[in-house]
């Protein structure tokens, strides 16, 4: 550096310095209420599209606010002190460190978030979907960017942080299955059992909630007692278990009124020779 | 670099430099009591969110602010030398890789911290709430920020941090279910038994920690030597253990007053041909 | 630096600055116009190879328009502040930890677009294939970039995000294999068990469905109480169940009108001596 | 560089020279003995906390200064290089890889440390405490900063490192639970059973151990060859164990007693029709 | 900066960088062709190699060209800035964290190529091979750098991305052995039996798919209710399971021609004293 | 840069260059032999505490002193280059790339000799102690740095790389517990069988081995068939299998004397009504 | 910068940079054999030591020194940019993404040759050993930096990248124990079958193969319906199977000759009361 005591050249350098300070106010003016208006509008996008309550949206805008007023009033001192020729490496490592140290611990979080911000984008889930996500099985409650609440049909209320929602199954997209597998005896004639279960299926077809009437599609496999049959319809979402618990019931009654018995398990005792 | 032995110009840069030390002094006298500041009123905040003891607030304090002195006075040093043109880069390379080495190490801490903090704001646990979370059941007896415990039922103390904890669920957000599974024999009628069943549910309906009046579902299963049937009712919450006990023995009275038995395992004996 | 308060240098620096600027202008006025051109017609091309949409083909290209738009002013902003030789490390410092806290949570959508870019190219999925994959197994209802979704026999919707996907089972690349094992009593003679069942082979291989007709390829193990034999036929693909349910029910009958008996399990009872 | 062979350069420049040396000379000279002090009291203080025996402590204390000597040998001498205007970049460099090589091996060091120091922090753990944690189970016999010593029931001497240590259940704080299932016949009457039952348990309230009376909660489940009945207590810690068996037996011999068999597995058989 | 507005500097200058940019030109214009030319040639060798057909050749080698000179404009750009003295670290690092995300992402392509080379160079697997790998099992119908594709034997068609191949099983190396366990009541003669039996395996051990004669190799194992003799052989690759059955069959057959009983499970029904 | 083809000027930038790598080459003939002795006094220092061969110490600190001399020449060429301002960090850059791919890949090696060194300062495991480690059970043979030797059973011989020890099960710290539980009928008298047993707990309490005499600590199960009893004994390390079969032996033939039958399981077999 | 059109000033640059490249040149033209040298001698050495055959040696040295030269070459041209003042850090931000890119792709292979050469060094495994590794269990075929091939007993040939070995456990280092569990009847006397078991053991203790005699070490568990003996022997390596094999068949012989059975599965059949 070349430091003549030339009054002229102090007058330029700090005529450049103010203007350097002057362009970097004018900078963050500008920028500030921008980046507010920016976060705001995103908040209230996101809130109308996820419905969120009123109260809980501003509590996120003003988080994120208050953020963005942090990191601008930090980089604010940090160019001022550049500007000042005043080495600023020693900040910037410092929050890099930090800025590390919560990023790695903040990870989960934005994971979660962007896991969330598909579950709602591609509507894999509706609030009142009766699905199973990340190891739990129930209603949805409630969808958010963070976490869903999914109620188990035992009452309880399940937390699942989006992140750990691997695979969504959608159990209320389209119809469901019912079905029913139960035994006869390897005595019994198939095709006798076969027209039985076929007049209950034709009675049970005229239940509304049954889409596709129940068949019996045949004989499942050869167990150690019994020949599996299996029986199978379409339902109204959410139906299935209803229909299935009316097919068993009304089955069990026509074999018995037919006496064709389902079998208790066999064996045969070999006498000892 | 030009080193004209010009006192004018070393006394300009004796100013430059006793100047950017004043500069430096007077940001640091500034930002010391702020930095102190925020940290003690943060705290405070997080102390009664959180209902801290007044001991693990100050304790916490006292850490983050002894902390954050060490921080400036590090970084007052390694700007000074930079100042004098003394090369800082091995300082501060050096410092690094411990805030590294430490930064992985505490990445748990930070991971525990932030869901931690998730889990209280978003109310997903109150202290005395029935859980099941991170492998652990039990009622809560402390929330912490890095900390949950968790009292299981025989009386274990369970300290879970909070990292582990996927997802939560809570037992007593709203009504439970009551669910009583018995088998009756094939042979039983069972538009019968359900009426027996269902006169036990209309007394037993009038228990006002029953919310929702038990009701026999229908048949479960058909299995090997019994049919299932299923009795479900809504309780309040943490009475459904109660609620099922009471169920099962009110069943297997009524069962018995009325001759219907719970089979044991059938087998049949087929003799060597 | 050297400031002389020499009027031409002012003007010469002036002039350069200016000058650079002009040069970022015109260079950003070219490259706006040509990215947004190159995302649109890459979007174009997915598209139409994916048969994407054309509501959510212009949900991403605008989309990604607009994150480029962004980048550009953050450089335009950035290159800006550097001619005036204002300080821009700490801007980029922190748009980097931003970004890096973003990109780790984004990791796992950028392997999803990765992993499913490499489904659709490899052709290893078609829409109503019947596969096996990422945990779930039924047919395929849509192919994405993010996500796959497979329609479970049981009329539930899986979502499985592509990154999820490791090894894909496809069940509709070519014949299926029918197979049904059974069990004979160690009393019959096989040869005679072989030669009945090769005639039920015989009358099945007729069926159309089936590509290459069943055979009885021998005695597959010596079990407790059963010699079992397995029979195999190649189908056309999606009827190996309906294949194997006809083939169980008519070896049954065969068995039944020759007398020989699948045996249920033997125990010898040895008297206590 | 403009090196004019001027004399008054030089020798200025050598004057800066010596005079930066000089300044980093008294910096090392004051900041090696603060460190060190720092580490000692630093050290004795975890000492004193944790009751560290004297030899571990010097062991450790002396480790610590070492690798802070050779630390401020290496920055001084790369210092030293950089006034000289000798490039240090490499040396930087090749330490850095070394370091990162190191720090990878070490994290897990360093994580044990850190969950080490909030077990201790937090007094999840004291010596003597009966504990499950890092899936062993048995008595507390040491805690360390790195490793914690259980010793299992068996006799075996289990070191668990403490960032395998995830949950901590502690067996020791608070009254446990001492509980007893047993099976009466589906004959009895339930309520006879309990009245019996609770004389038992009237009986061995008395024991001073016994925190909270033993009392017979009801049907447990209905078996397929039992009515199972559960009776609880709550005990002083550590001696669950003792008061269940003192009450199976007690509850055996007054079942017994009163002519009430725990039955043993039932099976109906079935003659083949 | 020292700027007189002397034109001679700004010529030289104008020269200087003029120079440069026609240096940067001239290398690229050399630079370009080359790479080109590497690609393709790379390509051929691979292509060649692998039997790759000639469309996917030409894909791959497009694609990596396409690549290539994207990257090259962009460098092109840089550089040229860089001559300008325009800053050019934003652009840097906005390329950094897009090619950092990417990178993510691309991580498991890498490691799928770079397996997949390993298992090509090796010679582990080649089409019509036997194997299991990536926990699927079947016959290897293509194999790619990145994907592998493995018939199962019930038709499925599995495509493995390399990377989820830890170990490959090739059973298609070498011999195979056919192995067949079964049992012998404990009351029978073990010489006896082996003798009958060694007389099976020499009337096998003409078969030309076996290469060493079946043996049998003693007792495996004392049963519940069976003596377990095991007979192994070795046999032509893929000819196991076919001498299996055979050997079972014959075994099977010699064992009833002697008498000798493969028994059924015993119990000693003990009665009541 | 400013070039006078002055002759002083030249002479003077001569002079500090070869100042300079006189400075450098005197620098490392002063760390050349010093980083040597440190390395071998170290090693010696290792090799005595683990007591390693003399083979093995020479190999490694030959190891040790080649890397570090290729260090040391790759640093010097470096640094000459810089003083002769020809650019290095390509060269750096390339050194840092290799660096961190053997880095990435060495990772294992760091982290095993990490906890290697821990496992020996410690002293969880002397050679010849019985530990289960590592997923493996037996007698350690040998202790080393990287990998840990253990002796099972059977006489395999395990190689155990340090960093996948995670608990240590040390069986031969202090005494263990023999431990045998065996079940009584229903029918019998648990006090008249505890006092039978507590005569052979007498006898047996004689053998030097044993140091805390064996106990019948009471019932430990209401099974199925039988009522289960528990007896435990402390006894000298790696002797307590020897005790529990000792004891096993004992309480069977004073049951045989005393009428005391070890019941087989019961099953009640209910006639079909 | 101050470019002065002054003649002597450009010669001087000319010169200086002139000379930087002869410098430069000679450098390369030194170090390129030198490289070339060390890698192909390392080859040969590490060939020799792995007995690596002729082929391979040749293509992976070729492969080594053809990266060496393309990084030479790389180099090369950047040092040459950087002399003539054209910006390199894009070119090096290139290259340094794309070796990131592959050096996470190649992670798995230096591990691979790291734990390989370890393998190797520490002799765990040598051709022909029998072992289980990597979850395969055989004979060893051939090792190798990067993979091993294990033959197991069934005729598959296994490839175990030697990441995937964490643990070897070595089957042929020093003697294996055969051992033999076997029931006798609750009636007979233990002591008695123990002498009949000795008698055996001693005429089975001539045979060479075995070490150390069998022995009968005692009751090893009161179980069901059996009291189990045990007999232990230590054999030759690989030589455990047959003797086991031998001692089966000779224990049931010594048995059956003693009238000492082995007996069935027991039960005690309770008549329903």
């Amino acid at each position: 550096m070349n430091f003549d005591l030339d009054w002229g050249v102090m007058i330029s350098s700090a005529l450049t310095i103010s203007g350097r300070i002057l362009l970097l106010l004018i900078l963050f003016l500008i920028i500030k209420p921008i980046g507010k208006k920016l976060i705001t509008s995103l908040m209230n996008q996101v809130a109308t599209k996820q419905k969120l309550s009123e109260g809980r949206k501003k509590t996120l805008s003003n988080l994120l606010i208050n953020v963005y007023n942090y990191v601008l009033i930090f980089l604010f001192i940090v160019m001022l002190l550049g500007i000042f020729n005043i080495p600023i490496t020693p900040l910037l490592a410092g929050a890099g460190i930090i800025g590390l140290a919560i990023g790695f611990g903040a990870q989960g979080l934005v994971s979660d978030i962007v896991t969330g911000f598909f579950i709602l984008i591609e509507k894999q889930i509706d609030v009142d979907d009766y699905v199973t996500a990340g190891g739990e099985n129930g209603i949805v409650e409630e969808l958010g960017l963070r976490t869903t609440q999914i109620r188990s049909f035992d009452g309880t209320l399940n937390y699942i942080p989006n992140r750990y929602i691997q695979n969504v199954n959608n159990h209320t997209r389209g119809n469901m299955r019912a079905l029913v597998d139960f035994g006869i005896a390897y005595e019994e004639n198939i095709d006798h059992v076969t027209q039985v279960l076929q007049k209950v299926c034709e009675e049970m077809s005229e239940n509304p909630l049954i889409k596709e009437g129940p068949d019996v599609v045949g004989v499942q496999s050869l167990d150690d007692s019994q020949v599996t049959l299996r029986v199978i319809a379409q339902t109204e979402k959410n139906e299935q278990f209803g229909i299935e618990r009316e097919l068993r019931k009304r089955i069990k009654e026509a074999l018995d009124e037919n006496n064709i018995e389902i079998p208790y398990p066999h064996q045969v005792n070999v006498p000892k020779s």
